[in-house]
């Protein structure tokens, strides 16, 4: 990681720790005994699939800032992109958003079937909370107590799962902004916020510093979410690595059909901008977390 | 519950105890703004729904035997709870058991539909974590952590969800006794096992009283499941509340269907006496958890 930081080589220093996630989760899911094995697979399937690893990834920078050792950061790494790949194998589902491909792939229920990806998302959600809890996490059990209560918020019906009803519900009412917002910080945002702040809480940071790395995540997690939709309407779907387009044949209501593309494009720039600049009491420390923030508006896929 | 214990009145204990964790349910689910009130909604009719409450009750009971107190316990109950309704509200699910009816009721499913089923129970399991990770768990936070951390084993893939994978799997494969036996553990015996050694780990037991409690988990849950396969094979479904006979229907391998009714009902007795015993150490006080027992293999529901 430090060769990559040095430089401020983000690609490289998103690969490196996407590829120390990777090797973490592949070594946490459990190879059980047959017939469970489907389980296990379902599970692998579902979490190692090359995704970009952004959860993990502003975990890692964020605990970097206040000298957390990293495998402690590892840890709580894993258990945020174990969440994050729940709610993708959940969401996939036909009930949900009906998605036969993810990141280039079968999405889970594709390549097993519907029961393996109902039961592969809720041993993932449940994994996360066992690695938080345990020992390797953090020596204060105090701070690990506060990771799984701030997981649990995050990903709950105060967070990502409140977004993820809403966001069915919007299929079929029309949101205005201030909902969509709303919806969004739900749903992306929320998750977002805990990768950013889980740092400060493994670094047991004072209040600026964490009150920064909220700020930041907050115009992070919607400009994200604003690109995200305007991937949905001009993306290709080879490159985007799942079905595009989708949103306006619902005809639902997403940033790009309240703003139109122009305003949706400078409103993400204009938030990646504010997000960076909330991260000026690191100084040059916290040159790769500004950088996610460039790379959030310049992404492809 | 102090009147009801001395008098050793089971069933009145058990709807008192019942009666609290439904209250504390009903205070924690959250009263969200609209329109995520309907993962509320659906979050509420998967847990508020008159269930026997047999772990929440085996959580209480067994701390009680440590003179933990009382509200601590509680929280432990409902995390408890939560987790067991999620399980079933997953379980009914089309892709699963495609169960249209529990407890009598509509499930999840049927009553609002098959993506807020998904969502709901993914929220309640979520929720269970927050709440036993929270201060009012337990004033040592190491307690708290090992019980998050126990409650994931318990219902991660080395536990329930792994049990479930089994249990679909059973459906199309023919297995023996030692194979359902191992199902069963993990699919109920996991949870069952974590709600009696819960009031341990809360009250700091040593090992000897610890070991007590994880015998007679062991052999309560083993009962328990014996009894289920019977109802199943025998019940009315007007009594049992859901779909009865459905495993004949299917071809799948149970107890009843490996031993025969008898042998299996002789077994769940034997069973639940050898658990009975194991409580000696605690001598009259652990009287309601004996009482247990004997209800699990009496019961008609």
């Amino acid at each position: 990681m430090t060769a990559a930081a040095d430089a401020l080589d983000l690609p490289a220093a998103m690969a490196e720790a996407a590829r120390e996630v990777e090797a973490a989760i592949d070594r946490l899911i459990p190879e059980v005994r047959l017939p469970e094995a489907r389980l296990a697979d379902a599970m692998r399937h579902g979490t190692l699939n090359g995704g970009k690893r952004l959860r993990p990834f502003l975990v890692l920078r964020s605990a970097d800032l206040f000298g957390v050792h990293p495998d402690c950061a590892l840890h709580v790494a894993v258990a945020t992109e174990l969440v994050h790949c729940y709610s993708l194998v959940h969401d996939d589902l036909p009930a949900m958003d009906d998605a036969d491909t993810r990141r280039g792939r079968p999405s889970v229920h594709k390549a097993f079937d519907e029961a393996a990806a109902i039961l592969a998302g809720d041993a993932l959600l449940t994994l996360a909370f066992e690695v938080l809890a345990g020992p390797q996490t953090h020596e204060d059990p105090h701070v690990r107590c506060r990771l799984v209560a701030d997981l649990a918020r995050a990903a709950g019906p105060h967070g990502m799962v409140g977004g993820q009803m809403l966001d069915l519900i919007a299929e079929t009412t029309t949101l205005d902004l201030g909902e969509i917002t709303r919806l969004q910080r739900l749903k992306t945002g929320a998750m977002i916020a805990f990768a950013c702040e889980a740092g400060a809480t493994l670094g047991k940071a004072d209040q600026p510093h964490r009150h920064a790395l909220a700020a930041y995540a907050h115009d992070l997690g919607l400009a994200f979410q604003i690109v995200d939709d305007l991937l949905d309407a001009e993306g290709e779907a080879g490159v985007a690595g799942k079905p595009v387009g989708r949103d306006a044949e619902r005809g639902k209501a997403t940033f790009v059909s309240l703003l139109g593309i122009e305003r949706a494009r400078d409103q993400a720039r204009m938030l990646a901008d504010q997000a960076a600049r909330h991260l000026d009491i690191f100084g040059p420390r916290a040159e790769l977390l500004r950088a996610v923030a460039r790379f959030v508006v310049d992404r492809k896929a």
